[in-house]
């Protein structure tokens, strides 16, 4: 079955909201974990990442939260279905760069994901719309206790379990959240609000994991330890910092409206302006302009409308969402004018900015 | 008299049309002429420049052209009139900084403006829309003419008539038309276009003359010599050279219209939608998205619209203009958020772009 096919129209996925949605787009908890006896995939040869997979692979699939799931080895998928899915952020870049040995296995409603045989043997995660960190984390445990029954784990007492970077060792759980924060930008204060996140030991990242820009004014906080402080912990010391960077934010939304109206009437009707207009356009550039609309809407400077229309087009105007829309293979510059086609028939359905 | 009451409305300045007007905005001929007798203005005591302006100023007055002129001393203008003038045209940028000892005289249709000592003693113009320079020649000529008989001018039989600048020397002729060529710059043939016009003896400028900006995609082409070549001859000259220029602008737009019109559609939609967007916005950005604008409307992009709109907004969102609505003086920041408030309101009444 073709990805696409599988997955859920993106209006209904975005249509889902969690807790601080305004300002939380997604929260993630992700497990790594090894199997005993085999070499981790990065070492392992052809046949022995076969022989990992298909171990793991039926026992994920016999989960009943994996009832009816897609699962696909990936040398069975198309370049632009794996890009697709990462666009979903539901396997890494990584792992789009995968094909025989490596597979995917995820619901439909995308909220549980495991990606066989990237950089270890399981990447296991949990996605929820919102600030949802502990329910991610209570879901993805209950299916990391299951699969600990069938398969036999790479486990130090010493180390807990290991993992093919030292990174990761011990808990090996990566707590995230995907937060939109267009107000600390344009008050100038991001890079003092990523510094002091990263004092606590969290990392910030850009859309798309590490390495990568925060298009869109969207990053990504994250734990940086994996030793000496359990999960639970973790969860909770993650919560406490993006509820008060979602403080910050609103802070940082409020003072420019009260101090600087112009400044955001300006950036959000220019956003506006140009989307509703331009007839070439980057994805770079198409998903800043999109954050400020989402910021007008939820400062109400858009009325009437909901901001899941905004977050559908920062997933239908990404590259390979595009390319699926189009019949033949797009160039770069095809796709530039496509884009501004959809965003300039999109914005018809958004009104004007309407400032005071 | 206040200037700017004196002045018609900028609506009906604009309104007038001249041949070519899709491409040539104005044409204008000015003459340098100097008294036998009383030291260049450059070098004049202020009572020196207080004789000659009393010896000039009752003699262009009494010309029946300047019936009911506007006439007055520069020191009794404020700088905010003087720049006003400057903004349409009327003086130059060296003129507006005059004061006790210099005077402009002009008609209320801003067809014949004389300024008594800018560089020279007299430097008499006549302005007209579109292409008419032989017009502009034959009208100055007639002033010309009449003023010679009543002032006894500085003149050479070897170099013609002396002027303040060894370059204005002889004829003492400055033909010049204002042009815009997006077109030519948008398909990137701007350079070139200026090389040869340069190696033709013809300048090529900004909008406010020497060493300023092409904003708004406005060029001044006017002749360089004034010595050697009579006034019928320069005038011929510039006038095939501007009429080239015109045809190379429309080829330019047509070949850009067949093969690439996203590139079009994309610069006039994005400068339509930030124009009607924006609320913060500086002179020189405005001036260049209404040159889009203007290309829109020429080229039937944007319908139903006469260029007038946009040319009236062009000389309204300048500096002084903006700062002669308000009431109190306004900081640049300020003028700004007036200018986008201005756009705002005024793009209302023109139609979005309809590529096809």
């Amino acid at each position: 079955m073709n990805v696409v096919d599988f997955l859920l129209p993106v209006s209904e996925s975005v249509a889902r909201k969690g807790p601080h949605a305004r300002i939380v787009l997604s929260s993630r908890v992700r497990l790594a974990r090894n199997l005993q006896g085999h070499p981790f995939p990065g070492r392992a040869k052809k046949n022995e990442r076969v022989a990992s997979m298909s171990d793991i692979r039926p026992r994920v699939e016999e989960l009943t939260a994996f009832k009816g799931c897609f699962s696909q080895s990936m040398d069975q998928l198309k370049a632009q279905e794996k890009n697709l899915l990462m666009e979903r952020h539901l396997i890494s870049r990584e792992h789009a760069a995968k094909s025989s040995g490596s597979a995917v296995v995820f619901r439909q409603d995308e909220s549980l994901c495991v990606m066989i045989n990237e950089e270890d043997h399981l990447r296991m995660q949990s996605l929820r719309p919102g600030l949802q960190v502990k329910e991610c984390w209570k879901e993805i445990d209950k299916i990391d206790t299951q699969l600990e029954k069938k398969l036999d784990y790479a486990f130090s007492p010493k180390f807990g379990y290991l993992t093919a970077c030292p990174t990761n060792l011990g808990t090996a759980i990566r707590v995230s959240a995907m937060l939109h924060l267009p107000g600390l930008q344009l008050a100038d204060l991001i890079g003092q609000t990523v510094n002091s996140v990263t004092k606590l030991n969290l990392a910030v990242r850009g859309l798309y994991g590490e390495g990568s820009d925060a298009l869109g004014h969207i990053y990504q906080v994250s734990n940086q330890m994996t030793l000496g402080e359990k999960e639970p912990e973790i969860v909770e010391r993650l919560t406490k910092v993006v509820l008060q960077l979602i403080e910050n934010e609103e802070n940082a939304r409020e003072k420019l409206l009260e101090d600087q109206p112009k400044i955001i009437f300006n950036q959000i009707g220019r956003a506006y302006g140009i989307l509703s207009n331009a007839h070439i356009i980057h994805s770079k550039e198409a998903m800043n302009l999109l954050s400020f609309v989402r910021l007008g809407v939820e400062m109400g400077i858009i009325p009437e409308v909901d901001c899941s229309v905004v977050d559908e087009l920062f997933i239908m105007t990404q590259p390979n969402h595009l390319q699926h829309q189009a019949a033949g293979k797009l160039s770069a510059e095809e796709r530039d004018l496509l884009r501004a086609d959809m965003l300039r028939e999109k914005l018809k359905n958004i009104p004007p900015p309407e400032p005071q």
